[in-house]
């Protein structure tokens, strides 16, 4: 019997990241040899579009896949699935050959796309960059400076967000390969966590690729569409680390004497794992329900269509909010349950710690999620529910 | 076009129990007025399998049912779908003859079961129940008291939990029904919230029924097994009163004037509503997700099998626990809502805030569902990953 | 050996509240007869300046007093003190005769004070009050609408916030003897708490009193100042619940079975206990500490000037909005002690979660709170450290 | 005029630590320069008694000292007070002379003291360790491995907690001069946080000291009350720290824009900030009252005869809880305050965050001060209740 795609990416988390943890935290060069290793398995990209030879899982199933990857290393996890971002808006509203000439050779090599939007002083209101893009004869010129953007030194391809420097102001995503002179990447993030993948400070000088590369549509509305999957998978993170924090909590607790039985008879620590066990449950199931959401739209009659009029999914906002939460409130309850040993370095529930602590940062902190779940949900429903009354 | 099950409950509920939340927080007498209105437009016992003439919905229809009823009124809504526990049992694991006999009657008039558990002293250790029941000449006699039980009053009949005065030790339930001699509701309980239905302690002394009545089965475990339901339902209702304090507290911002601007305005009640509008949304997901694994079961070829072997679904659990404590953390926020107002009798918030907090006490607080979910979830299963890598 | 004035308060407690929580829990008219007892042993206005011939406790001894009255009844124990927002204000800042000719009556029969500040629009912006005066021939005329106000139907005498009607716009407190034609009580509030006390709705009309009663001094500064005291005895009352809960916890432990033992020697239970009795003491040295505070500014050697420019303390504030917080955590874990049993109304757990509620709603909700700390404390001194450094 | 202690402290750590945040994060060399530079301003072991001609400043004032160190660097706080463990249990409890012959080197060089108890098997139970000592001819000869122990490589001498290997099992403390042949210095572990102090993995065999050298009394006892002293401020860290947080909140507030005005305008930020300015202040006042319970029992007419019946205080285990609790609230606020950026190594929040979460970590995490709490405080008060009462 053919073993399913979960229980493969068991087998390499087992085989490639676990032990490997001190590896992964030492900021290793990307792409770091267990993405060659997933490459050659047939398992890199696994979420891509059939279309293009992959395994083109379904996000739903992807919340299983990052979920066990990130029981291994949420750094390498992320460097996984992060692609997602830009290759589903491609895939999804790009020009077709555009597409296939990025996305083709991607899914044949296990390649790598980063989205570069972020910016220093925009911070979280993407309607404020500044990076620029003009057009002329069939070519566009981006400049500009990103500021924190992932996969960008080893990407086959950069989506780059930049607004004109004439004729409106809507945000356009501009495809750029990634050896198009004038991407410079300036630097490397030191991080907390997630060290085993790469995050970069990327400028733009000139940079001149053809019109096409531009993606059709609104580009803040594109990112929005998009972004669901990549904050479900982000919060999908949240749940492997924490069954990994329960995990070395077991081990520990095996062995660990107190007061004259181990620690595993304890009532205050088993009242613990089944709080933190609820948790991961209740994680789960959200990502889940959210995923199956984005799922349903991408097999609409038109799947561009469906997922622009969705907009971003109020369950992938809740999950990346929710999963920030509790899986701080796993790392909390972890990173107390090994005494003066959990505070030294070789210590595992050290890494989780940090590595767990950018669910809640990255694609939108807690205080922009509110305010997003408030002016896009609660407010056009009230609204409504109004009217229907009035 | 047909409105669906849960257009007609919305209605229902803007119609009978919106607006009349004092009267259902008065401890009126049950069944209410508005139990007779869901009978009569066809909508009581929604939940009870389609054989018996009734609506049949799937349990994750019932969470947005129960939902809406609990956004009225959740001890309205509680009476309505309590008797689930009892009625699933009898359906799934009893004599076929007698559950018609039970069921069918109960579906024609809308009437209700209630399942009598819990005593004093055993509290939520259910093996240690001391109400009793001895066989003679094909028949059953029941003794005992049994502590809290909702319904009891005013149910068509009831599930009764005892242990044989001889041979084995082992917990059955008996089907009673209601006006068999002997059984005496000695006394309604006054509650802190879930006024609208009826909580009850009741003795059985010497009450007398059919052999055929013994649901066959190890009690404790086809209590196990119908519990799923229950707690999720229960759980359900913390989604539909979080809702109200979302709905109550839009309402109120919109006319409350706040340094100079509408409190609709402020940043940190929008930063409230977002939080509330994430945890309603993942405590949806956890029901749904719970209720889906709980509707496969009851669509297996053998449902009774697959639910005795399903046990105590750990999504059941998790859904309970997790709402039960986003609840409470709505309410804590609800609670602080409406300055001192909110704090007199007349409020709304206040009987939300004592209705929500039984999500978190009834069949089962969340010590005894830590404990649970690490012995029978977090255990076996680390024990299955040492087997294996030994 | 004289027994101190502590220890006569715990046995007044002992003797007169413990015991009788359903009774003050069921609206008694006030003053209930425990009052007259207070004051026949020579307790009541313990707190008033011993210029008037009462005991003139400090505010730090004062917290343990009310702590203890507290323990047995917090509604009954803020009537006791909260008399003490208007009589400090009238004490220190008033005209000598004028104070003494109503707190002079006031200690010799333990008589209460009023003080009527909020409006049912202005909510916590105190600046937005709409009560009004007018003064004509060494007269004060009022007229107004106050929300709530505790004590007013039976005090001695009311102090009262307003604006005048013309020249300025500076809130004055204003002296009214409760006998004044033109008050009237419209109601009395149902409060979902704090129900040994009486919480009123008063109109004011054309309420005529002696020019000389109106205090000297910005209204909302001297309330700054009076509300110090008031907000660290509502805190306090935190401390006494608080230990009442951990109280019935222990007792109800002591015999109950859970697993084969007593819950007292469960570890989750203990580790419960632990905690509140943690927080139990930061509550304790957070108010004594801010008592400290104003005690040393009512000994100092122009005491209306020490307080007038010490304004709202930054331990006052924070010893309210912390006791709110750590008071609720305490409930919480409390709420969830006694099973199904702590749900139903006889038991006294439900009443102390009602009941320590109040701390964080009344004298500013966490949000009123959090901003006057932002506001008071952290910008003036970020912004001397600014200029220090500049 | 003279600059008080806190004002001179305040001086030295704008000069020396403020600013070099990462070259304390970096696991230097320790003793650092700053520690001469502290020693050459007459200001290195400003705690201890004044008998040793140091500033002798009480553990009040210490906690002000503490709180302004650690706004610098929490690291290198922990290295200039922690030696006040072993140092106090000398002076109080130990010969005088010994005391003398140790402490008065100590106070002139501005060194050291290790105090070794902690062992990898014991864990928090100090009764289960296993150095052992042995008396011949006026020599105590130990042997042992202890697991944590911070200034051990650089400390003066070492106080050493080991049980009989013969003769009674009570746990005695051994002063054990630092060039002692047999100390063996194995390893400075590296540890999430609070890099800028050392702490060590030592081995003693056959270490031998005359056995003046032995602190009369029961070692466990005497570090019991000890550990008041140090547990304080550990907890006086906190505060220093969740300073720091609040203010370099404050400078990003000050020139981030968000939404079209600043940061600081917003006000879910300065919500945020009110609630950090509430928990600083409860902190500072829970270790202060903690501290001057201390100081009493220092200055009673025979300190160590007070200081061993005060044992445990409940003030002191509440401080350390506590501001590991609310430490963790601030860090948990501020490590999302500063978006991705906040995420990255170059931040302060990072290593502030890594910093703090060692308050609630080191000597007795909240698992065990629960217990302590438990069984010092509520239970014996509980029984003499019940004894009062019977």
């Amino acid at each position: 019997m053919e073993r399913s795609l979960v229980d493969r990416i068991r087998d390499f988390v087992g085989a490639e990241l676990v032990g490997n943890e001190r590896f992964f935290d030492g900021r290793p060069e990307v792409p770091v040899k267990a993405s060659h290793v997933l490459r050659d398995e047939g398992l890199a990209n696994w979420w891509l579009p059939r279309d293009y030879g992959t395994l083109g899982a379904s996000l739903e199933e992807s919340v299983d896949v990052v979920a066990e990857l990130a029981y291994g290393d949420a750094g390498f996890a992320s460097s996984s699935f992060i692609s997602i971002l830009g290759a589903d808006i491609l895939h999804f509203f790009g020009n077709r050959s555009v597409a296939e000439s990025f996305l083709g050779p991607m899914a044949r090599t296990g390649g790598f796309c980063a989205t570069l939007v972020s910016e220093q002083a925009a911070g979280s209101e993407l309607g404020r960059i500044q990076t620029s893009f003009s057009i002329k004869n069939d070519h566009v010129t981006l400049n500009g400076q990103k500021f924190l953007s992932q996969n960008s030194a080893y990407a086959d391809f950069l989506v780059v967000a930049a607004r004109p420097t004439e004729g409106g102001s809507t945000v356009r995503l501009v495809v750029v390969p990634r050896d198009t002179p004038g991407i410079d990447v300036i630097k490397r993030w030191e991080t907390n966590g997630l060290r085993g993948t790469g995050l970069y400070r990327v400028n733009l000088t000139d940079c001149k690729v053809p019109a096409a590369n531009i993606i059709p549509g609104n580009g803040l509305r594109l990112l929005e569409a998009g972004l669901n999957a990549s904050r479900i998978l982000i919060a999908a993170c949240a749940i492997g680390m924490s069954r990994r924090i329960r995990d070395i909590s077991m081990d520990y607790a095996r062995t660990k004497e107190l007061k004259g039985s181990l620690l595993i008879d304890n009532a205050v620590f088993t009242s613990k794992i089944g709080q933190i066990e609820m948790l991961i449950d209740v994680m789960a199931n959200q990502c889940k329900s959210a995923a199956v959401q984005f799922d349903d739209l991408c097999s609409a009659p038109d799947p561009a269509k469906a997922l622009f009029q969705g907009g971003m999914l109020k369950s992938a906002l809740a999950a990346k909010m929710y999963c920030g939460q509790a899986g701080w409130e796993v790392a909390t309850i972890g990173s107390q349950m090994f005494g003066g040993l959990g505070y030294t370095e070789g210590h595992l529930i050290g890494k989780l710690v940090r590595d767990i602590r950018s669910v809640a940062l990255v694609e939108g902190g807690d205080d922009v999620t509110r305010d997003l779940l408030f002016s896009r949900c609660v407010l056009p429903a009230d609204n409504r529910r109004r009217v229907a009354a009035g």
